[in-house]
C-alpha cells in the first residue's frame, strides 16, 4: 500500500502575527508518498542521505518513535514548493509526512498531534521547532497557534474572498531561517509591544469582519520585519508601491525573502505586479509573481477532503 | 438648553489586549449635563475647583479650544461609576462630556474625533492620554483602538451572549493608574512578546467566533498583569478558582483592583462569586460583586440610540 499526501505552501506572520499566524495558499504543493520499505528512508530530489536532516524525515521519525510504530517506511518527497523563500516549504514537507503516516497507519491523530510531530520536523530546517507554517499547511486557511500550556491550533474564519500576489525574488540566502531568527531583538520596548498588540487585534478583527482598513493596520510590524530588513532591502519600496495601488496589506512572507500582498477587488493587481518588478530590478534582483487564493489543508489523494 | 449624556463604565485590556481593547458594561453609568453659563465650569460631587484637574473638564476644554467654541459652558457631573477601581470611571466622564458637547453644539464629530478629545481628558486622571476606556464608553461593546499613524477606533462584533461578573474589592490605592503604569516593564522579552501576540489573536478570534477555549487563552497575560500583581495580590487565587468553576476567562479590569470574570451558560456564577468573596476575605478585603452585560455606547437623553 502507498499513501500520498498533498501539502500546500503557506505564508507565516502576516505582519504582526509573529510565530502565531499563517495562511495556506494554493500556489505550490508538495507531494509526500509513504510506502513499505526494508528500512526507514527518505528519498527524493535534493533529500540528504541522513533522514534527520530533512523536515519530512525528522517529523516522520519523531512520530514513529513516539508512537512505537514500524520503522520500515519509505518516504518519497516530490517538492513542488520552492525552498528557502518564506513559503513554508520545509513545513509542508513535514506536514505531508505526518498526514501520510497518520493515514497509512490509521492513527486518527488530532490536528494538534499532527502539528506537534510536524513542527519537530521543522527543527531540521531552522534549528527550532516552530509550528506556524505546519499548522496552516495541515489545517488549511488561516490558522492560529497558541502554546500557553498545551499547543492549540485554531482555524479562523475569513469573511471576504481575498486574492494574494506573492512576489518571489530570485535570491538565495544561506541559512536564512536560522539567521532571520537571530536578527530579532531579544527584548521589545514597551511602546512597540503595545502597538503590536493593537495591530494583531486589528489583523484578526479585520480578516474576520472583512474590514480592509483594520487588515492594513494589522499587516504592519516594526519588531520582527524591521529587524530583518537587511535580508530584504527592497521590501519597504515594494510595500509602499503596492499600498499606493490599493493592496489591502503587504507583509514579509515568513522570514522572507518573498512578499505577501493581500488584495481585494479594489486592488490594482496588475500595477502592483509591474511596479514591484521594477523595484526589484532596481535592486538588481529578478523575481517572479504568483497569484494565489487560500488553500485547504493537506489531503490524502483518493480520499474525500474534509474541513 | 441642556443636554445630558449617559456614559457606561468599561473594562480595559481583557488580559492580553493592553491599551488596545476595552468593553463597555451596563453595570454603572455617569450622567454629564451641559448647559449655558457665564463662564466655563465643572460642578458635581467631588469635582476639583480647577476644571483641568477633572477628566470631563479637561476633555471639554480640549474640544472647546481646538474647535474655537464658546467657553460659556457649565458641565454638571453625576458620578454613577465608582472611582479608582479599574472600571473606566474617569474615561466615562470624559466620554460623556465630549458626547454632550457634540450634541449641544451640533458638531457632528466622528467617533475618532470624540475619542481624541475624551482621551486628552484622561490625562487628568492618569497623566497620559490613553484611549481604550473612552473608546468603549463612547462606542459601546467591544472596541479596539489602534494608533498607527492616525487614531482608529473599531467596534468588534461578538458572536455569543456573554455575562460578566465584576469583583470589586473595597480598596483604594492612591495614584493607582499612574503607579500601575510605572510598574510595567520598559522592555519585554521576545518569548513573552510572541506569546502575547498569540494570546491577543486568540482573544479576538475567540470573542468573534464564540470559542471559549480561545477566549480563555486570550485572557491570560504575563506582561502587564504580572508586573502589577502587588496592587492586587488576591488576583491569581480568584482567577484560579473562577476558572475551576468554569468561567470562560478572568482578567484584571484595567489597572485593577477590580477583576473581570467572563461567563457563559457553562459557568457556575454563584460558586464563582462565593469563592471569590471567600478569597478576598482571606486577604482581609471586603468586596462587592456586580453582574453585567455588554453596554451600548454613550447616549444623549431624549435622542434615539444608534449603533
Amino acid at each position: 500500500m502507498k499513501i500520498t499526501a498533498v501539502a500546500p505552501c503557506s505564508s507565516a506572520n502576516l505582519g504582526s502575527g509573529f510565530d502565531a499566524l499563517a495562511i495556506a495558499l494554493d500556489a505550490f504543493y508538495d507531494r509526500i508518498t509513504v510506502g513499505e520499505s526494508h528500512t526507514f528512508r527518505v528519498i527524493g530530489d535534493g533529500v540528504p542521505n541522513d533522514p534527520t536532516m530533512n523536515t519530512a524525515g525528522l517529523a516522520a521519525l519523531s512520530l514513529i518513535e513516539d508512537l512505537g510504530i514500524s520503522r520500515n517506511i519509505e518516504i518519497r518527497l516530490e517538492k513542488g514548493i520552492p525552498k528557502g523563500l518564506g513559503l513554508g516549504s520545509s513545513g509542508a514537507s513535514a506536514a505531508g509526512a505526518v498526514v501520510a503516516l497518520n493515514s497509512y497507519f490509521g492513527l486518527g491523530l488530532t490536528r494538534e498531534e499532527l502539528v506537534k510531530y510536524a513542527m519537530i520536523g521543522e527543527s531540521a530546517a531552522s534549528g527550532s521547532p516552530h509550528p506556524d507554517n505546519v499548522a496552516a499547511s495541515i489545517s488549511g486557511g488561516l490558522t492560529l497557534v497558541t502554546h500557553d500550556s498545551d499547543l492549540k491550533v485554531a482555524k479562523l474564519s475569513i469573511s471576504h474572498e481575498y486574492r494574494f500576489l506573492i512576489a518571489i525574488p530570485d535570491i538565495s540566502i544561506e541559512n536564512k531561517t536560522r539567521m532571520a531568527r537571530q536578527m530579532i531583538p531579544k527584548s521589545i520596548p514597551l511602546n512597540d509591544y503595545s502597538r503590536a498588540i493593537a495591530r494583531t487585534a486589528s489583523l484578526i478583527a479585520g480578516l474576520m469582519q472583512g474590514d480592509r482598513d483594520l487588515i492594513r493596520i494589522g499587516m504592519n510590524d516594526d519588531v520582527v520585519e524591521s529587524s530583518r530588513l537587511p535580508l530584504f532591502p527592497y521590501y519597504p519600496d515594494v510595500k509602499k508601491s503596492a499600498l499606493e495601488h490599493n493592496a489591502v496589506g503587504v507583509a514579509v512572507s515568513g522570514a522572507g525573502p518573498s512578499i505577501l500582498i493581500l488584495c481585494d477587488e479594489l486592488s490594482d493587481m496588475e500595477s502592483i505586479r509591474r511596479s514591484a518588478e521594477l523595484i526589484l530590478s532596481k535592486y538588481g534582483i529578478s523575481g517572479r509573481f504568483v497569484e494565489a487564493g487560500i488553500s485547504g489543508g493537506t489531503y490524502v489523494e483518493g480520499t474525500p477532503i474534509s474541513d
